[in-house]
């Protein structure tokens, strides 16, 4: 792992847990959300042999994102709504040792913006952590599924949902919340992981006190924010219906207790609503873990105008920038921009598109003498805010689920390469004006999505990213968007999955494809391997669904439907059905 | 095939379709329902290292009976309620071709006895036929899944539902019907393949008009009928409401052109409330396939008291029995006999307990001149009538599930062995007085179901069997009753499913297991097999659910639920949960 010499914590049991590969205990694989495994019984030379080994029908339809988690001899699954969880056992090809149903309120199902995905559960210190869709927040008994706490996140009437993981961090779980479509104003809150007490909460947008930002000693691109610098941003009480939501993937440096995270779009969609940067939406944060305060913000689309959610992954490597060894972050945004930091002082080292359809912003301005230092450069005829409300800007790359959404890239220390699921999608967008009531949708804007055009006429692509340089190494087309997450290992191989239903495995160096397997529906969900008794197994969930998915998984017909996604994703219908199956792979004995 | 030497007839595609092995055409691989294939490229030394090659989720959960067919480069998928076609091809590992949805009120489930299964599709001449839970009989154009023609075949509002498969016979279909636990009064009716217009209707029970009963020609055990040999065996109107639905499996032999099927239990459970023998209820038809007519007809169980419909599949084979070679129709009876008989002349050669557990008859009478010939000896214990109603009868064996429901067997010609997926399950039964309202449950008994005592503490067996002389070959104890349709090839293998979702390979002649995979859910659909480019392939779906996985499938806690089988069935919680997916397994390559 990156952090093999990190100095021991309060609570470094679960640190410990992720440097053992033959378990498989965060869904991010390890607090610096690298997705990489040093298992290699399974490798280039052999995976073209790999079988199904077992399955394992959640009983659940619709969107299955995240992973399940091996810790010692159980597996622990999650399902999408109603957010099933089972302890399976490994030593009985998944009999199930417990099951824990909760019983949710379905109203809350039409206040998800993007399925009724959930991306999975945590564990630390013989507890399972579930967030579930109606945002309350359950610490199970791993060995029996006994309920030992709970609490109420948020409020589903009001449009907070949740569809994140949580991290366990220290003596805390840190949960995020969803809303962005419903003006939700979202944080982060950490819980006591013995109690459920809340411990601190960090919004995204309002005052300094809520936000967690010291004006003089946070800072961002190097300076201090100063006072106010999120209201500032915002025009009026706007920003109390601001959007900024938390639903992506966490990480962690146990080394300075920094967590990193993103924060979402600010609502509502229409931009010509709300004036101003929009602070902080669309931002990187780095808070101290035990109090949550802001050490540095990172604000990558300033005043949004196509919902360039700027939630994914912050990836935490060690690696030599201009001949230079610097503890990095890096962070494939919406916004099609694969950004390089220094992940201690938040400085902005690389700032290069990661699919070259990207066309909104010609750069990020990376001059530092530059009044817009660290900004993108839009394009004027791709704002959609230039036009005024109800024009439609057409043409716009990538659109609105980004160039990548959720679906978790994957670093391999071998390669030194990041390997990356994306989208190759382009679209039209046409804000209108939208007023705000609670629990409604607080969109503001019809989009309808294809291919990005004059290309290989796919919507996705596979990549190997050298993130030192900013440059693509090799990329994979792909016919659908990969919404699935990347698993590397010691192996030379990377794992993803497709919307067709297809896992694939490919070469770490070259991208060539070494093995694929039809399962049963199309994958949203992360690839993650683990041993059980000295041989090494790969598990991935099947289940069609999320964004991308969301016209098959909810019925939808009209291509405007699901936010724009069901006309550009029509075709999926030819290949999946819904489903909801865990496949665990294995080479013959 | 059994039937290669057999005559041209009008129709003969589906005969011929059925010759080659290379496709699975019926649900009951060919008209004889030996459900045995020629192929032997998978064998019992080489089925060990068979692989999981590719998977289908259908995208509906609940119970999953039947199986895909596969017509050339085409496989025809169905699902349970609300069952959707799909069209996969071949040669894209499942691609979807074209998808049919029919509408369906959802009203129709409650009124489904047990669980909202399907026994799956027929093709003939191009058109794949749908036989819904409403009991519309849909023609699809196999290419394109547009509907030819449409028809009503019974009401659920009176409890009129449909599970069974439809065989397509020459330039007819025939259907079934069920309601058995509605009062309805079930029937077999022939509809023009081409057009869907009615061309006979055979009903079970009533006038020799409606039963298509000629009082001279017609026979049983040898002997004209005589007139009103149904309504002689009812009190009063208690025939109209009377049972003896038709939603079991149908066979064909072309060479007499007899279609072969078995009727359920006679309405209502409570024995009580319906004097008489209650023919034809309980019994074996051989009808003419041109006009209905019965030829003989065999009640295996009169008057019932324990549910046990004599639905099950007639396996017709050729075999030597007393050292002549005859025309032979074979039962497995869910009364616990194996009944052995001429096809021709419906005489009754062997009937022997297929289960050691049965003990509601110490026999069948086989004496011909005794004036019990051919019935049952009830044992007076066991007669849940002779205590009256609101006594609970305790120990029956088997459960009213029977030693065998629905699930087929396979016939092998190699080893002239019989191979049945049997239930060891008994019952204590309470009948209580019931009265009749048109599509309300009209059971009339309260039973809770068991493992049969003092045995392996398993709820099945799947065994080897020799019809020639009534004897158990070989007993594979199972811990749940072994819902799936056994399919025996000449590779010298026999292959099932079990409801903990395991397929299972095992030796022909030994019963040895070689292979098993535990695929997503419980299988209760029948295995198939077929070659596509030169290469085996061996299908099943998975999906718990049907009579026995009720209480998963419908979610059902009461241990009496799901007529008595919730409670037994309970353990298989730990097992499985709710499915729906297609598995294609093949050698490596
Ligand atoms: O702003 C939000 O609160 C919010 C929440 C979610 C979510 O909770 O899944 C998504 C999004 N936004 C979003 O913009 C988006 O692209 C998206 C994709 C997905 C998914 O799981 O496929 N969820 C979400
Ligand atoms: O009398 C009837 O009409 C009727 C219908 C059905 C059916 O349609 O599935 C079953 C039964 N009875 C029945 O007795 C029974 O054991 C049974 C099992 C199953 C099954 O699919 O698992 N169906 C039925």
């Amino acid at each position: 792992s990156a952090f093999s010499g990190a100095p021991a914590m309060a609570n470094d049991s679960v640190l410990k847990l992720t440097q053992d590969p033959n378990q498989w205990v965060l869904q991010t694989g390890d607090y610096a959300n690298t997705r990489h495994s040093k298992l290699k019984q399974i490798n280039a030379d052999n995976v073209g042999k790999l079988q199904a080994s077992w399955t394992f029908s959640t009983g659940v339809l619709r969107g299955h994102e995240g992973s399940p988690l091996v810790v010692g001899d159980t597996m622990y699954v999650h399902t999408p709504f109603p957010n099933i969880v089972y302890a399976l056992d490994l030593n009985n090809e998944g009999r199930i040792l417990w099951k824990y149903e909760p019983k949710q309120d379905p109203n809350v199902i039409p206040v998800m913006c993007c399925d009724t995905v959930n991306r999975g559960l945590a564990y630390a210190d013989g507890k399972v952590f579930l967030h579930q869709a109606d945002t309350k927040v359950v610490a199970l008994d791993a060995k029996s599924g006994k309920v030992l706490w709970s609490v109420v996140n948020g409020d589903p009437k009001k449009g907070e949902t949740n569809t994140a993981t949580v991290m366990p961090v220290g003596d805390k779980v840190l949960v995020g919340i969803s809303g962005g479509e419903f003006g939700v104003r979202c944080h982060m809150t950490a819980y006591d992981m013995n109690s459920g007490k809340q411990v601190w909460r960090a919004y995204s947008i309002g005052p300094d006190s809520d936000i967690l930002f010291d004006p003089e000693k946070t800072t961002a691109l190097g300076k201090p924010v100063g006072k106010d610098s999120s209201l500032k941003t915002w025009q009026g009480d706007q920003w109390k219906i601001g959007g900024g939501c938390t639903w992506g993937w966490y990480s962690y440096d146990p080394e300075t207790k920094t967590v990193y995270y993103g924060s979402g779009n600010p609502s509502t969609w229409n931009p010509a609503q709300r004036p101003g940067d929009n602070k902080w939406s669309m931002t990187i944060f780095a808070r101290d873990a035990d109090t949550g305060m802001a050490k540095w913000a990172y604000q990558m689309t300033p005043h949004d105008q196509w919902d360039y959610d700027g939630v994914n992954e912050m990836i935490l490597v060690d690696q030599e920038v201009d001949g230079k060894k610097r503890p990095l972050l890096v962070h494939f945004d919406r916004n099609g921009f694969g950004y390089t930091l220094d992940r201690k002082t938040g400085e902005l080292l690389v700032a290069e598109k990661y699919d070259p359809a990207v066309n909104w912003a010609t750069k990020v301005d990376m001059d530092k003498s530059s009044p817009t230092y660290g900004r993108p450069l839009v394009v004027s005829k791709y704002s959609t805010e230039a036009g005024g409300e109800d024009t439609n800007t057409t043409g716009i790359c990538p659109a609105a689920l980004g160039s990548k959404d959720q679906q978790p890239a994957s670093f391999s220390p071998e390669t030194g390469l990041f390997y990356v699921p994306t989208n190759h999608v382009c679209m039209d967008y046409e804000p209108f004006h939208v007023s705000y009531t609670p629990g409604q949708p607080y969109v503001g804007a019809t989009l309808s999505m294809f291919p990005a055009p004059n290309s290989h006429g796919g919507m996705g692509n596979f990549i190997a990213w050298d993130a030192r340089k900013g440059k693509i190494v090799w990329s994979n087309p792909e016919q659908f968007s990969v919404w699935s997450g990347a698993l590397s290992t010691d192996g030379g191989i990377v794992f993803y999955g497709t919307l067709e239903g297809y896992l694939k495995a490919v070469d770490a160096k070259t991208g060539k494809e070494l093995y694929k397997f039809k399962t049963p529906s199309g994958i949203i969900g992360n690839v993650m391997t683990y041993t059980h008794k000295g041989k090494q197994y790969v598990g991935v969930l099947s289940g069609v669904g999320g964004w991308a998915g969301i016209g098959l998984a909810a019925g939808l017909q009209d291509p405007n439907a699901g936010l724009g996604a069901v006309g550009g994703y029509a075709a999926l219908s030819s290949y999946t059905a819904l489903g909801g199956q865990l496949t665990v792979f294995a080479l013959p004995n």
